[in-house]
């Protein structure tokens, strides 16, 4: 079982408009409503992969409440702590020339009884756990060192963690030794403070230094993302960079994808070339796919073989 | 009792922004989400007067239970027959100017059976029965005959019906012989081919020609709202005009709270002058509160002693 940790989870909300009329009352032609955050596309990705996962965090309200029945038809194990303040929504329209405009609710405070609640639930599930996700940002009311204390557990009872945020608490939670942390190029260049981008995209020997930087302060491996320029990893093991074909499509999730692919590599025991080659994959037939989360087996098993991996030719 | 049947509810969400990025993402301030619908007002309003509703209809998925949850917290007694399809949401986005823009999702598709399982509950409901207010749109799947059917139900069990709808759904309804229709301005000129307002305001004599004609074609008595200047009613014991004093405010819902009034007067048996007088009053104070479907009881008192009521002037 991987234990995929979604403590800010989200319900996404979008309208397709042919045009916006602002000001006015609107008819969205088509309305698709599915469980969002990050972690929830992780544990629907490791679902798709047969990867045995349980969702959990925290879920509150009757969006809360939607979020876990639409979990339960897509057939994503799950168990979140209720807590008293309503799960947020995002709410994005789509007008007939591709305009997103997105508005995007704060998460709900949580208290500290609904927190320790959490921790008791997920100290419990760490017995039968192979590896442990912790994936997105923190809801309102819990402390930039939250991640960094949930992999103090896990790392203690012998659990790997794959780590996905930002900001302090990717600071805080790669001093705290997960086995993969997994940032993006914007995200590692914030952390380190480093120039990462040139005009012609990632300038790979600065992204190196960064993740290199990054791995020092106590991650065992930096996984950075950098779009369609592949993964750049920096391991116990040497320095890898997979690049997949180009791929049309919907970035967003990609991301979520590469982390679920990491974690199932790391459960599976794959030696890293491999472990990359497939996260490179899945995140490329993620964007194939018209909606975040989902993949298909032909886009992935297609995009594997495109997958072209270079050992230490970076940095 | 007063059954409310409320076929369309919605989840009313409304998003606060200062200025908003088209094409970005916003962060809304403030987020409000409530049960609405015409119905759903009309069941608040009357529990807000102690005059025992129970709010019926059809609700769905998560957005349907979290209405039914909203409104237990309310306190209001509801009684909805579950359906497969998903309630609709209405979207509103507010910006600091005041600028309102509204994205409202398509009512759910309700199936045959579903219907007739709402029938037979309806049918028990009237039992116990003094008066029905039907009021709102009609779901995708439920024929403009529906709510003429429902009248015709109540009628022959000796309940007598308030009807607020529009288009032909009011066209049918007028036909069965319910004992109030309450259309608003817009509604009676689409129903009747007549032009019923001047640059000054509604035009009177016009509004009780079709007042009377709604009023010839079946129901017992026609009450149209016609905003900042009152209520027009055409009944078997006269005609009236009911103009209280002005108000500023949000008009949302002042007509849900004139047909909650409407309701009210007719269960207690007040004549139809102070039936007018309070409906009048009533959609005033309305106004005057900041959420649809509220209102304070100071501000009601003084829009009662500050309407004024004018006998067969009119037409």
């Amino acid at each position: 079982m991987i234990v995929v940790v979604c403590l800010n989870p989200a319900l996404d909300i979008t309208h397709r408009v042919t045009t916006v009329n602002w000001g006015g009352v609107n008819r969205p032609a088509a309305v698709h409503a599915r469980p969002g955050g990050k972690g929830v596309n992780v544990a629907r990705t490791l679902q798709a992969l047969g990867a045995d996962p349980l969702l959990t965090g925290l879920a509150g309200g009757v969006t809360g409440a939607g979020i876990e029945a639409a979990l339960g038809r897509l057939g994503v194990p799950t168990a979140f702590i209720p807590i008293g303040a309503e799960t947020r929504r995002t709410f994005t329209v789509v007008d007939g020339e591709g305009t997103v405009t997105a508005f995007n609710e704060a998460g709900p405070e949580v208290s500290e009884r609904e927190f320790t609640e959490f921790r008791g639930q997920y100290g419990e599930a760490l017995a039968g756990a192979s590896a442990v996700v912790l994936s997105g940002s923190l809801p309102p009311g819990l402390a930039a060192g939250t991640y960094a204390a949930l992999i103090e557990t896990a790392t203690a009872r012998g659990v790997p963690v794959v780590l996905d945020t930002h900001g302090e608490a990717l600071l805080r939670g790669a001093a705290a030794g997960p086995a993969i942390v997994k940032p993006n190029l914007e995200e590692l260049a914030n952390l380190t403070g480093r120039r990462l981008s040139t005009p012609d995209g990632p300038d790979l020997t600065a992204v190196t230094a960064a993740a290199d930087q990054l791995r020092a302060s106590g991650a065992r491996a930096v996984v950075a993302s950098l779009g369609s320029a592949g993964l750049l990893a920096t391991t116990g093991d040497g320095r890898w960079l997979a690049r997949p074909a180009a791929v049309a499509g919907n970035p967003t999730g990609a991301g979520d994808a590469v982390v679920a692919a990491l974690a199932h590599g790391l459960v599976l025991g794959r030696p890293w070339d491999e472990r990359l080659r497939h996260a490179a994959a899945l995140g490329a037939a993620t964007v194939a796919a018209p909606v975040a989360g989902e993949f298909s087996d032909a886009d992935y098993a297609g995009a594997l073989s495109a997958t072209a991996l270079h050992r230490d030719e970076v940095g």
